[in-house]
């Protein structure tokens, strides 16, 4: 984390440990505007949707400007039922009260264990310690490392990405925070994330270019193709900068922006994931069919055996194949190419003639690497980044609530 | 293993090694039919199917009787391209012309690495040695046992059941082996697996039969989600018993000891599963539609994070909540029951007011138990067995070439 990373101006950043997560580790964040956000976010279509995804849905949904956002890991508040929705309630009420909003205006999200009771006067008892810490420090050691710090469950490290933009109507900067590690997958699986500006913007046209960018960046990871009850990408444009982006070449240059932002956050998620010691671009191309291309890729990037074969750093592209040959989807055998970075490993099929394995291997032996897999039937394609299933993501996840 | 499984009369077994396998372990197998066999195979979906599958598939679709199957491990001469193909029919030949039987008369089949050529010379001259080991011994030290044992690749024990049954017209035996290990899923990834009985049976009538038995048995377990490129199940009937089976009331017997052997073989797959620790039975019922049943079953059944948490004996009900809803099935959550063997985790998509944190975890301690989920929104069920995700797993399949 550098000290490079812009912080939006117009918000405040607050993290603390309220007694969630044993041993003192930081456990709840605020994010204040100093202004009502116009608010947009991206939920996960899970089919048990924890209490803050049902509340927070909600909210968007009723176009709510937002000025303060909750959120705390240790208990997920899924599967808590009528209770878990009450407590939301009650946890934006005080805040609300707190700081003197209306109760519309407080979003709040849970990260952590699944069908434990919300532990609600633990948490309002640390509205006011994380009120006091407020303030817009520094990215390494200030109250929005802290805020990074306290959204984090088996994160290895915060993750904070900040870049300024140039528009006609001036600089406008994003700044975004996340938590990602296990369940990472197609629709950003156990994954928190909330993406700041100082823009003003429309509000359908910035939830568009959200769902456009979370295509793009969030849904395009995959650690261990789980998806949580919880997943969550808020976005908050206060307009604090005055620079109001209606044109569609700032438009373009907001979400070129925004995009790049959430890349950087879904990069780091990959990174972090469970154990991971690889991230790889598994990129599918030359198929008919965007949706096909799609179901290749995630099939290749969900198999444990391809997973495995990568923490191995064994250049058994077999396994590839055979995950390409049961993702479901028609194809040639004997048009199939695959790449490991630059070195063609298999022609038509089979194994390139001019192939030795020594070259594969020193692909693999990368903390990054791209495999392509080129079907030479059709335009469309598809990429995503995985990670390697190790070691250390069993144990993490046998583990994880002893 | 046990002596008391029945050895199905008419049938000869050898196991040799030929070198394919380091440290001369056992790699090459034979089943010899005393008289020409009806034959009925169920091959893998894969869109690489290998080469041996490419050449059985079109043998069975011919009605060829067989009296010859030769199972290669070590090589799963899978895209190996034309050389594949061409390499099965030298070795189908030679095998003919040493028993005296005709080409179509030798089944062919093969399990280990994908993608190497295929070292036919080595594989021939295992033919003389193995033809000389031909016998019909026992199961714990004899060639039935030396046969079971070659077609192993990461398998840590032999798989062998047989088993009599009484039908009107006489008493005929069953007999199976199989391999399995990794890569086990819906379509019985690399998994082998050869069923023999001396009753007499119509073509058509055996091989409606086996694809029923094998949707119940082999297509019911799951380990790491892989599909492979060699799956094969093949069931001889040679007849030599006299039983010609036909009636209802027969062939009914004769299916129901089928599925006795298939399940039996299916159930020490899962057990081998690669580090496999726990053996799972996923149930899913009350559902509106079969397919989704499935659906809901294999997703629980392949989570990483659900198979992680069966290996740490954690009781983690909430990641089988999360991969319920995130299966793409349209359900009520506040509907969902749960249950661990007898313990009732989950009632209505909330942890059960009586359940016991310490009662779910002396199930997860056991090394088989069951998990049951309730949708409570149709009559439809689905079943699958599973495994648990180890470190065993992660080192056996990060090392498997190496």
């Amino acid at each position: 984390m550098s000290e490079n990373i812009k912080i939006c101006p117009g918000y405040q950043f607050a993290g603390v440990s309220c007694g969630l997560k044993a041993g003192g580790a930081l456990d709840l964040a605020l994010l204040l505007s100093d202004c009502p956000a116009v608010a947009a976010a991206v939920f996960t279509k899970n089919k048990f949707p924890a209490a803050p995804v049902i509340y927070g849905r909600r909210q968007i949904a009723e176009g709510s400007k937002l000025r303060a956002v909750l959120i705390n890991s240790g208990n997920a508040n899924a599967c808590t039922g009528h209770q878990g929705e009450v407590d939301v309630v009650t946890v934006a009420e005080v805040l609300a009260a707190s700081l003197g909003l209306s109760r519309a205006e407080v979003f709040i999200s849970s990260t952590g264990v699944i069908g434990e009771p919300f532990p609600v006067t633990t948490v309002l008892n640390g509205i006011e310690p994380l009120i006091a810490d407020l303030g817009q420090k520094g990215v390494v050691s200030g109250t929005l490392a802290s805020a990074a710090q306290a959204i984090m469950t088996t994160d290895k490290s915060p993750k904070i990405v900040g870049i300024e933009v140039e528009t006609s109507q001036g600089c406008v900067t994003l700044t975004g925070i996340a938590k990602g590690a296990g369940m990472i997958h197609p629709d950003m699986a156990t994954m928190l994330g909330y993406l700041l500006t100082d823009a003003e913007i429309d509000r359908q046209v910035w939830q568009e270019m959200l769902q456009r960018v979370v295509d793009k960046s969030f849904n395009r990871i995959s650690v261990d193709g789980d998806m949580s009850t919880n997943d969550t990408v808020l976005a908050l444009a206060n307009g604090i900068s005055g620079c109001c982006l209606a044109s569609s070449s700032d438009l373009a240059l907001l979400e070129g922006a925004l995009l790049q932002v959430a890349r950087q956050l879904a990069m780091m998620i990959v990174k972090d994931g469970e154990g991971a010691t690889k991230v790889v671009e598994i990129t599918v191309v030359g198929v008919a069919g965007v949706e096909d291309a799609e179901k290749i890729c995630r099939t290749v990037a969900n198999s444990a055996l391809v997973k495995t074969a990568f923490f191995g750093q064994d250049a058994n592209w077999g396994r590839i194949i055979a995950a390409v040959g049961y993702a479901g989807v028609e194809l040639k055998p004997e048009l199939v190419n695959i790449n490991f970075d630059q070195v063609r490993v298999v022609s038509g099929g089979v194994r390139d003639p001019q192939y030795r394995e020594e070259e594969g291997a020193a692909v693999l032996r990368q903390a990054q690497f791209s495999v392509k897999i080129d079907l030479q039937s059709g335009e469309d394609e598809f990429t995503l980044l995985t990670s390697d299933l190790t070691h250390e993501y069993v144990s993490i996840n046998a583990d994880y609530r002893s």
